[in-house]
């Protein structure tokens, strides 16, 4: 295929949501994996909710709520210094080791984040990590108000880029992003990143198992990839 | 407070989605718990994110699917009569033990169900139930093409009953839904029934109780509930 544009998922897909294990752990012993995993997991719900109520807040808000959820959903205090150092590890997420080999391999066309992420959270992530080079473009749902996978988040892509939709590749290891581009008419390439889940020698799930449970398929929503690949570096062969 | 109508949520405030646990563990063994929480948690993922999505099929189809979704992500596989006989529970639902003494002692104003169910779904489960002669109405999301918590979802109480917003009691124990319906406009009583996660002793978290961290406490919208209570039959208490 020959694609002009190809737009990737930021949080993730090109960052890693997990790298805020350590510091959860360090803050929070014992219960850092499950507030990792609640965090996350809210998160995405309140974006989902947020864009559904029509109530819109940014992801830097949304970030901080569903910090503090889940946080007391454990029996941590949400202290003023707790969040901060939590919150400030989203702006410094490990982008995934080969993310930057792989955008750098793309010079054939554009390069463009699509994301949840506000301006600033997007602006300040891609610069600590030293990939604001490698890219034509970071888009961010702010422009919408509202979040993925709404159809009018996707079609900020062509708004930008000035590029229709029948010639971007859009990347994701998420699989509601997945369902959400297909709907709204992009060539999609799933990155199969969590695998399958460890659960079936395992009936009791811990939250890291119950996580990738949850987010690690693809989702029924009688929609598939048009590819699937297991690294970033694999997009390239797609061209 | 003197209202003209009180409307219930269905799933998980006058019916137990608690209830399939039973079955599914007669049908996938040691699977069970992690098959009943991916289950619901899918189902309402599902329902938020066609309703996000603009691609609404009803909620008998997202039943199925995050049904779909939860045996897979477990190693089960969703043979049809496996799938049968677990979707058939989904019309059969226990109601929770207080439901018709407290619907029983509502007689001085209007009583309803505004629920993401199908209209098919809800039509039957009333009955198996015993509670339809004790409602007024039984409305479906079905009508508005969308789910819960967006505000055409409890438009559909007004144009249904002829009642405004503000005449309205609206009693759910979903989190979500009573954000949604506060921030529609109505007065809200949430019924607090998950209780307190119990994480706080044991920081490797199985399927139910990570289900309860996310289910059983209120959502961070910053908004609160007007009544929180404990069990239906205190709902008469706030009129």
């Amino acid at each position: 295929m020959s694609f002009r544009a190809i737009v990737f998922d930021a949080y993730g897909t090109l960052y890693d949501v997990q790298s805020v294990l350590a510091l959860t752990t360090e803050l929070c012993g014992d219960k850092g994996e499950a507030v990792t995993q609640i965090w996350r997991l809210k998160q995405l719900e309140y974006s989902w909710l947020r864009g559904l109520m029509g109530d819109y807040e940014d992801f830097w808000s949304i970030t901080r709520s569903s910090l503090n959820f889940a946080l007391k959903s454990v029996g941590v205090e949400p202290t003023r210094s707790l969040c901060e150092r939590l919150m400030n590890k989203y702006l410094d997420l490990d982008p995934y080791p080969e993310a930057h080999a792989a955008l750098s391999s793309l010079t054939q066309c554009k390069r463009a984040i699509l994301s949840n992420g506000s301006t600033h959270m997007l602006s300040t992530l891609v610069h600590a990590s030293g990939i604001a080079a490698l890219l034509d473009a970071v888009i961010s749902v702010d422009l919408a108000r509202t979040y993925k996978p709404n159809p009018a988040c996707y079609a900020l892509v062509e708004q930008t880029l000035d590029i229709p939709k029948a010639d971007v590749l859009f990347v994701s290891s998420n699989g509601f992003d997945v369902a959400g581009a297909k709907h709204f008419g992009f060539k999609v390439a799933w990155i199969q990143r969590a695998g399958p889940s460890t659960s079936q020698s395992d009936p009791r799930l811990g939250p890291s198992q119950l996580f990738r449970a949850l987010r690690g398929r693809a989702e029924e929503f009688g929609q598939q990839p048009d590819y699937r690949v297991g690294t970033l570096t694999d997009v390239a062969s797609l061209l």
